[in-house]
């Protein structure tokens, strides 16, 4: 995995670039779309690679593993044959998956425990092998085994569980260096930085984090219910202290509002369930503002979802019609919102991009900012 | 609407045709994607035209009446705006939701009385008002308002119940010769023949019906349990008296191997949630057999969905990836799996068109139901 910084900001901490993996070249800021178990929800590989224009998408290992489980990934190749996806996957370790999905968890010094939720079979993921998982998933970056440390949580809490992340992140590395990709291409592998809403942990961590040279570095247990002035603060202090040519990744964040404040502390990737999730539940995001379709002052706007959109289906479908399709519980509403969403998310970073690139990221980002809080 | 009959198979009672709507070139023998509510579940309509290549679905009165309602498909301009779909649209009458899907169901002379089954709002469906719903709905082609007369029923009961059908059907003719299309494009009008499984019944029903020199006829009340050899005898008898140049329409109908028999016996038009429905479960049809992709046996098998298929996901996912997906419930699962089998269903009676035509319909017919009777 190669990073190259295209451009930086002058006004602020942002900057524009571009990863390249053996799978395709990522333009950074990036959001990669959640596809959770081998699929992107409501949304065909096509429709991300035509409409949506995703070059990379994420795959969650937690449940990867337990559906369609390992053999049945090894033999199709990994989880791009799997899927038939030829672009960038990234996975998440399944850390966050084990604490928020699991059941009968037990945190050990090996590794976590837990009963899987589909059919309560018992399993351990351990640092190592989640590498080896990682592995057979085939996935171009793969995450370090941490712990999600919960908010809210204390010092005496976080620092413990910031030493187990840290334990966890050297065994990691260790498989990860003694072990080899399995289909012939390569795969990174990104540490994570914990350390809760302590600035001083946070400082640590990202140091420790730093100090290891991967190739790219993600921000962790961020997101998880802090007030986002906290979550930036965070950032602010971590950015400080990783490197500045390698990709920062802040997990599972956010709000397109969020994603501008943190691609402006230099972030670089970001992923997130919200644009599909909410979609599914009739929360549209545009440049203009939140729109709740299931709201009744929708329901005879016959104008197209989104004038602006640069989906097909902003232009090809009303307003009106959405609404209807997402009030009578129509998989096709959810579809639609689902794509609008991440179309949406997609023109978000490539926008960014280029007003990185052209000297106005600031401007730009503080005249649309007020529009994205707005509810239409 | 105009009917012409192209082709008339030598060895069976199959015909080759063409229906031309001001929205569409519809070749017969047609099979019609159902689009419950304004969408046919799972699929875009992008997907309708271009992947499906449907040249006309059906939409069910009954719940378009309760959502979006009529203010609002008459403010759209009909259904052809409300959900963007400008080929042709026949609607239901209604009849049947109202006895499968509605509480508080009473039968008047007058009309039907039912509760809603969303809301429990009190609504009455009459010969008349159906024709005015569907003047607002827009459809090509308009359905009479009829009793389902269930199955299985006592011979007391199916003449009750027949005699009711047509006297609605008269009121229903009337209304529709008093009253025009609201959006400028023709629309017609079929009565529909019931007489349960009662070949006298059925005769009296087809004559009553073929008295009224309707554009189209449409044979209702079967596939709702009868035993399939009595659904042939009926549409048999039936066939022998509805005119010849005028398109025949058997509603809810069926599995491949009822249309193919259906077309043997002189019907041209056909509806079925099955595609859809039992591809949301995972009943995959094609030329080669039944697959249940939910068994074991799917598991590993990375070869693609159909290789003979005519739908592009057909080719892009493979076996092992559509199970896994409706195994976990996995809205992708069940937008390909109705996909394919609604491109399955196009293919099969446009393959008996080419047949009909080349004069090989019997034959062809012959050879490929006992492979659609297998399953794989």
């Amino acid at each position: 995995m190669k990073f190259t910084i295209l451009h930086q900001d002058k006004k602020s901490k942002a900057r524009a670039g571009m990863i390249v993996t053996d799978h395709s070249r990522i333009p950074t800021p990036i959001f990669m779309p959640v596809g959770t178990a081998g699929s992107v929800k409501g949304i065909h590989q096509q429709e991300l690679q035509k409409d949506i224009d995703a070059p990379i998408i994420l795959g969650n290992t937690y449940h990867l593993y337990l559906r369609p489980g390992l053999e049945i990934l090894k033999g199709a190749g990994g989880l791009h044959g799997f899927m038939n996806w030829d672009r960038s996957i990234l996975t998440d370790s399944g850390g966050y998956q084990v604490f928020s999905l699991a059941a009968n968890r037990k945190l050990k010094p090996e590794g976590a425990w837990f009963s899987s939720h589909i059919d309560g079979s018992k399993h351990i993921f351990t640092p190592e092998n989640i590498v080896d998982t990682q592995r057979i998933i085939g996935a171009d970056i793969m995450m370090a085994f941490d712990e999600c440390t919960p908010w809210p949580c204390d010092l005496r809490y976080a620092r413990k569980s910031l030493a187990l992340t840290h334990q966890w992140l050297d065994r990691g590395l260790d498989r990860f260096n003694s072990t080899e990709t399995l289909y012939g291409h390569q795969q990174a592998f990104f540490p994570i930085v914990q350390g809760s809403v302590f600035k001083a942990l946070r400082k640590e961590s990202a140091e420790y984090i730093a100090e290891k040279g991967a190739s790219g570095n993600a921000i962790g247990g961020l997101s998880v219910g802090e007030p986002a002035e906290e979550m930036y603060a965070m950032i602010e202090v971590v950015n400080e202290v990783l490197p500045l040519h390698r990709p920062r990744y802040l997990m599972g964040v956010g709000t397109p509002v969020n994603i501008l404040e943190a691609i402006s502390l230099g972030v670089d990737m970001f992923d997130c369930v919200m644009p599909t999730r909410n979609g599914r539940n009739g929360m549209l995001f545009t440049a203009e503002g939140i729109i709740n379709i299931k709201n009744r002052k929708w329901m005879d706007d016959y104008s197209p979802i989104d004038p602006a959109g640069n989906s097909y289906v902003d232009l090809q479908y009303s307003r009106a019609y959405l609404r209807h399709l997402i009030i009578s519980g129509e998989m096709l509403g959810a579809q639609i919102a689902s794509l609008h969403n991440l179309a949406f998310y997609l023109w978000l970073v490539s926008t960014a991009f280029e007003n990185i690139k052209s000297g106005t990221f600031t401007a730009w980002k503080e005249n649309l900012i007020p529009a994205l809080n707005t509810r239409l």
